[in-house]
């Protein structure tokens, strides 16, 4: 039995959506799973200094060119939502919430915020838009908006975002194989190609 | 008569390295000329703020662990020179000099150096060494150290410093075909693309 590929990621970071579009094909071609591991990169930004790519000049400028080319390449829809950054706590503590209860309903919540935020450009920072979309997926809202708030489901991100810093997990999207980290949507080729080959 | 491809580069950036291993040959497949254009990273860094790689905590350490590995799948040296960072001042200088007598001499100087310095791990911060690597190319070292010091060398510089920040050109590599730019050695895929394809 393999490990499962670790794909971590921010609700706020478009290439993390990126390569959310295609991290579980490349899992699929070398029949891995893939775990979606939401964290949120604020926290590790006050180890690293790192500010929000899109706020640092020049490099901000460049990233809004660079992520609606890099989205047509691929051929998704790219939008980049209002407010931005937004805070993803809302978003991923849902997708935990889900995932606990059912694997395949968490990955799937995952990717219809994902989807909201940079394919529709919704708030997905709001915990209401947050319910809205797992109401769409068949889920009740109203549940998914307590869910949100108790201690546990608090706890459950408050851990997972310690295991990230504590791997190490500086960026998103962040993706780990085998204990080989690869950070960037850039990647993605490596990690196929770590993948085929066990390394090098 | 196309335009040359812009290959802007600080010889103080491992990630320029590696593509400058490969920038030529991609020119070359679609018959376009590359125009290297060392620069110094450090002057653009106090408009974005951005901290020396290897400097900035998990970054770093994940960059240690990137670059051999991602030189190791280009079947290329790499080490990493001490000090690191260095002042690529001098390496600039004279490269702009050769490049102004002979363009291909100046490339094979820019190519050399970065050689000297991450193929090697020789200190090319130290104008000394750039001399013997120039020597080791035929040039008359203490021509170059001469150089090096003059007005007009670092004038040159400073204008191509100053052009570089004009383009918005934040990071090493940064790649412009026909004013699309492309940041970092892990777009050189994309750059291959917009040139087959005029764009996307």
């Amino acid at each position: 039995m393999t490990s499962p590929i670790e794909f971590y990621f921010d609700f706020s970071s478009p290439y993390g959506y990126l390569a959310a579009q295609q991290i579980d094909q490349i899992g699929l071609g070398f029949d891995r799973e893939v775990a979606w591991k939401p964290f949120l990169l604020g926290v590790v930004f006050k180890t690293t200094g790192a500010a929000p790519l899109l706020n640092i000049p020049m490099k901000g400028d460049y990233a809004r060119r660079d992520l609606p080319r890099s989205a047509r390449r691929l051929d998704i829809p790219f939008v980049l939502p209002e407010p931005f950054p937004f805070m993803s706590v809302a978003a991923c503590r849902a997708t935990y919430w889900l995932m606990d209860r059912d694997a395949q309903a968490g990955k799937a919540m995952a990717k219809a915020l994902y989807h909201a935020a940079f394919g529709e450009g919704r708030a997905i920072g709001d915990p209401k838009v947050v319910a809205e979309v797992a109401a769409g997926l068949g889920h009740d809202g109203a549940d998914v908006l307590a869910a949100v708030q108790t201690p546990e489901v608090k706890d459950r991100l408050k851990r997972e975002v310690d295991t990230a810093v504590a791997k190490g997990v500086f960026g998103s999207p962040y993706i780990i194989v085998d204990g080989e980290p690869f950070w960037g949507y850039d990647r993605l080729e490596d990690v196929s190609l770590w993948l085929e080959s066990g390394g090098w």
